[in-house]
């Protein structure tokens, strides 16, 4: 049959999966694991639509990749069917490495493996599988493709990853300022010399995209709270892990009693290839199902943060531009002793500090680039005809301090 | 403090929290339990949007009951500051006893108990520990009170309940069809002798309803691959009942272990409290995490079945206005018995039949009541000058017959 | 120049013109001239978003007419370039005999001619202008082309017409709930013998967009305000016509007087061209600027009728299922003849009675046909297992008397 | 009657009336004169749907003051019943005094009479006949209420004029990107010391507004060819002017026709209350039906003008950050004066200078004052602890030119 298969989107409506191969990808057990990795971790505690999953929002840059490489036929680049099935192929399995709660948890698990890492293992690992049908994926995965801008539709300022990911970050956490107008901004797209550039007529809608950036960060992505959150399940993780080591028994799912166990980390993860094997079979379900066991757990430390975490019952964040003084954190720790009578050792999982930062456009390290109407092309701050575009450029440092409600709130 | 407490919803914007009392329950972890239970169980396997939960309709159930009594308030209904906190409460409050994957397992993990009936018990907890202050609500909830239109918004023909899911369900699936003009429809909303009425000039918004609910049965809650994976999830909690019955150690959570284990029914489950402790402990998680350790369960039917519903690789099923012959099925069944290798007890796993049923609109069980422009109340039929409505009064009735896709598709 | 021209569409987002010809066509000022007459003429001044134009209807139209033939393409039906481009061309042109405000002033300015008719002669004229390259169109347009299905997306149950208006007039009036899925419906098309069909697991979204059609046509289209506000509008035209008749020297735009003086109908619009010429000159404006003078015209039911236009001080109507006795009308006649001291022969511009008739679906002019999954192709009603479609198939009948406000309210 | 008259507006969806006197004041004929002025002039030929009229916008924006005042005194901001109505009023009429194409034509029919101006003496009118019942309205509109912020929100840098324009010329341009999340950012306002402040989680919404505004301005309101169909539609009046003045009979409507023969300027304007009568009586029609019988005037230049406008054939405009050297500009002229063999006197008619300028905030004129956390009110710039806030606080100067497509395209 000749029909393609079609994906109701709730973002873009309805998506078709463009190829049979590309379906068969969709359908390996690898992908359907990232059915229940949220996209954005705990942010559903701040934003309860939030629920999202790298499966959807891979499926949806697919969709997104395959109108900008519709758009760049339209104005004449050849695209070859091969290398069209491949960037598509390329940017439906970047997140393919992906662990449970996503950035979250991507070094404590595994300490020090990168997801991109994961993702090139397990592409290499589907490459096999399917004969070597992801060779040119992989190269314009890796940026090993001479022509540069199928890797920069993937991964570079203006990418399909980030489109998609702020429209449906935005859709989901109902923060709609955060929706960027992607039919324009890939309308826009064009490519000279196999470089991605923007047409000067679409130069306010990179600057709105950029501010949209920078405002999902801010709300969303970097929010007091959703951070906060973060921190409490990153120390429950730790927590488990310093007790199995303690020779503690803690309920666990298989896959999540392996990595409680042996501590994989970059000097011992490639060596033994089952460990990648239990990596594919973990997702947010083994984290949350231990969670819910241990808020019965023997030790208080671990069964106190995973209740607080459960009930939403989460700490008070307090945030400000500049660093908290020794002093004031002391002061903070001391109250912390007080209350809950608490010894120094288990001082780190009632108060902690954050250091958050952004920028939401950094012109050196890969500046967008503007194809203006005479046929130049020149980077986004010249053809703005400005020196700098403030803020947007601008490395923000934000500080924050956590800590349980009960002891009262701090002013600094 | 005076400020109230928003939620941010992708399908209303902001969402008050009406009161304090409200927010504590919504704290309380009786309610943060339903962030972890999917409204619309495994409809995600055909509308991957569709993740949003039970704690999400509550809310947005009781933002909907709230604009509904703003607007009879601003008709010159009484409705006093005690009646709006507990008409709130009890929608907010009315799918508190739902268990995990929603109606999927309602029956399977404890048979014959109803959701409706675990919520009862639930409240009254809840109404023991906030010292009564859920006394109207449960009044409410359970139709005692003599103003009948406050259990009509909870629970009726045009509740809030309906309102909310069609819209939420609509919009997390994609199946933008299923939208309803919510907003139309409670601006159109009035009581007569305590009796909720829709003003005549709202009739079309009404049929639109009638007919959007009708739309989603089909596609969405009955669309025959939802049906069939909620099968196969329903037959593998079976097996795993069974196997533990047989004395089989099973990979479990806590919560789960205890609804393995103990027969827990409509004829003990009030007896021992604990039952309902542990149940308040449960949510889609145990079952997803059981579900991912069975795959590699020794028992070879469930781990077939677990796998199957990982990978996505769910039966084929096909669906019909007419009930399948028993020859029909028995020839399915031999197909299945010589491509499988299996005998006849394990059958039901392998080929099952489904009977579906609906009807949007039943004019004697609970008839929508229209206000005429003359002040003369009747009903929707009558309103419209009309004998009846056709399609939207049927009681529709399709069978299906699903099983593995390996054996081939059959056309009857 | 090998970009293609695009145009920014409030309710599709980007409509790309698909060819130069198009492009031309559009730009010709028998096109551009739709720019000036409102889609849905006076309705503005109940739902005052809707003043968009037959020339965005007429491009929307054509955006749809071209998703349809890319979906049918797709499913293997062979459609040439040039049957794209004719069937493209014949939507484009289906209106372009519209006169001022659309139907309303369909047989006033001009008696007894139907704007079809104008179409065809202007699409002739073009055919000549543009050396015959609209034959194909016109054969389409008038429903000759052996390839039925390309007329019936012009102009049958599921045309693209309808589909534009209902979506476009849903938008711009705020009546949200008329809004159909057109992505839906138009995905599930196909072509059997020529004829178009629906597949049937569209068969719910044809359901939805009758009941949005059939709710469109009383909420907005046969809305009493609007209807009576339409039939003032008649009313001034018939008078000025008629004081011009007598002799007297009203303000006009040329093109209006024109109109006024001849009395062109179908007895001689066609024998002399230069009545066409005209008529192309005319729009909503020559209209409207006619009437913000006759404000200060001579004749007092003229000026009085133009006056209630302009400040939105229209008519009372009342509206009922059956038809007002002589003697209702005859007491409201007299009142009126009492509170203005006017003659009988001024009575008709003072009270008049509506007679509105709709029905959703003629299962007999023009059967939707649906595909079903076995390949048969069945009649909707036979589809849906059913004996009729209720609401949706009767022939509604609304009665209606419409007066000053100042003479008080009648009951009857 | 007790209930609320109400609106139905694409934009937000129902828009309620507050009060009688509201409805009132929207009823009155200098009030409804605005369905007749399209909010964004010539627009439309840019963005076809663009045809939106000062009328919606004043019940949208009075609908924004509503939800203002209503979040404030939420937050405990005392607001009696009296300064709410005056404050409705107050935006309600704040474009009252708009003439035909709004700001296009501001100053060719009455020179040098601004259109704020107009507005209060229409005000002024109205006061009298409304008994004195605007005096706080008014006095809120000229900011001579000693309570600040309520004329912040008629007019500053977060008024709810500009929230709304923002929101509805995106909408009915499709110009998705210029939406902006006014709910938020409404819900982000407070009042400290009578000023209007926003507090400090609403920091990045801010920026956001900023560049959306900023995003029409250039996508929009200062789009090349929208300036230049204004530029002509400018010229066409000069010249219809000037031929009148020079004992021309040219037609016109009769409100026209006084603008046309009198020379009304600041300098006689107020003298003579006729002037101002005539006005109310003059709208985008009255120019639009001149310009279609102009077409066929015997002067040239007109003809040539109206007909342009008519069928859409504008000049090419050509932009630039620099102004064109005298000597491009006579190169252009002279190409000019060959191909339509023109004298000198008339080359301003076919070739014409822009300079358009924008910049999207002003830290001194009127900063945005916030709110911050621990209770100080800091300026936008700041509070976001940076020195500049880069490419929205510039004054961007843009230079073009237009000329005939005949003569071809210039590159300078």
């Amino acid at each position: 049959m000749n029909k393609k298969k079609i994906v109701n989107d709730p973002v873009y409506g309805f998506v078709s999966i463009p190829s049979g191969f590309l379906f068969e990808l969709i359908n390996h057990p690898y992908f359907q694991r990232l059915r229940y990795i949220k996209q954005v971790s705990m942010t559903h505690l701040v934003y309860p639509g939030a629920l999202h999953t790298r499966f959807q929002h891979a499926i949806g840059a697919m969709h997104l990749m395959s109108s900008a490489l519709g758009v760049l036929k339209d104005k004449g680049i050849v695209i070859t069917a091969q290398e069209e099935e491949a960037a598509l192929a390329a940017i439906l399995l970047h997140d393919i490495g992906h662990g449970p709660f996503s950035h979250s948890l991507e070094h404590t698990i595994i300490e020090g493996v990168s997801h991109e890492l994961i993702s090139s293992l397990l592409m290499d690992r589907l490459n096999t599988e399917f004969s070597g049908k992801l060779d040119l994926a992989i190269a314009i995965f890796t940026n090993r493709y001479e022509r540069g801008f199928f890797h920069q539709l993937v991964s570079g300022q203006l990418d399909t990853d980030r489109m998609d990911y702020l429209n449906r970050d935005s859709f989901y956490t109902g923060v709609s300022e955060g929706v960027i107008s992607y039919d324009r901004l890939i309308a826009m797209l064009n490519v000279v010399d196999n470089q991605l550039v923007v047409e000067e007529k679409g130069i306010y809608s990179i600057e709105k995209f950029l501010t949209a950036r920078r405002l999902m960060y801010w709300q969303v992505y970097l929010h007091k709270t959703v951070v906060g959150a973060e921190q409490i399940l990153i120390k429950i993780l730790e927590r488990a892990k310093y007790l199995t080591g303690q020779g503690q028994q803690l309920f666990a799912t298989p896959a999540l009693a392996h990595f409680l166990q042996y501590k994989v980390g970059c000097h011992n993860f490639t060596d033994d290839a089952s460990h990648l094997d239990w990596f594919t079979r973990l997702d947010d379900m083994d984290i949350m199902s231990g969670i819910k066991a241990w808020v019965y757990a023997e030790d208080p430390l671990l069964s106190m943060l995973c209740e607080r975490l459960l009930k939403r019952d989460l700490y008070h964040s307090e945030i400000s531009y500049e660093a908290l003084s020794p002093e004031a954190i002391k002061s903070v720790q001391i109250r912390v002793k007080d209350y809950f009578d608490i010894e120094d050792v288990d001082l780190p999982y009632y108060v902690f500090s954050l250091k958050i930062q952004n920028s939401a456009y950094n012109r050196l390290k890969d500046p967008i680039q503007i194809l203006m109407k005479n046929g130049e092309v020149k980077d986004l701050i010249s053809a703005l005809n400005v020196s700098d575009l403030g803020v947007l450029e601008q490395k923000v440092t934000k500080y924050g301090i956590s800590y349980p409600k009960e002891i009262g709130f701090f002013r600094f």
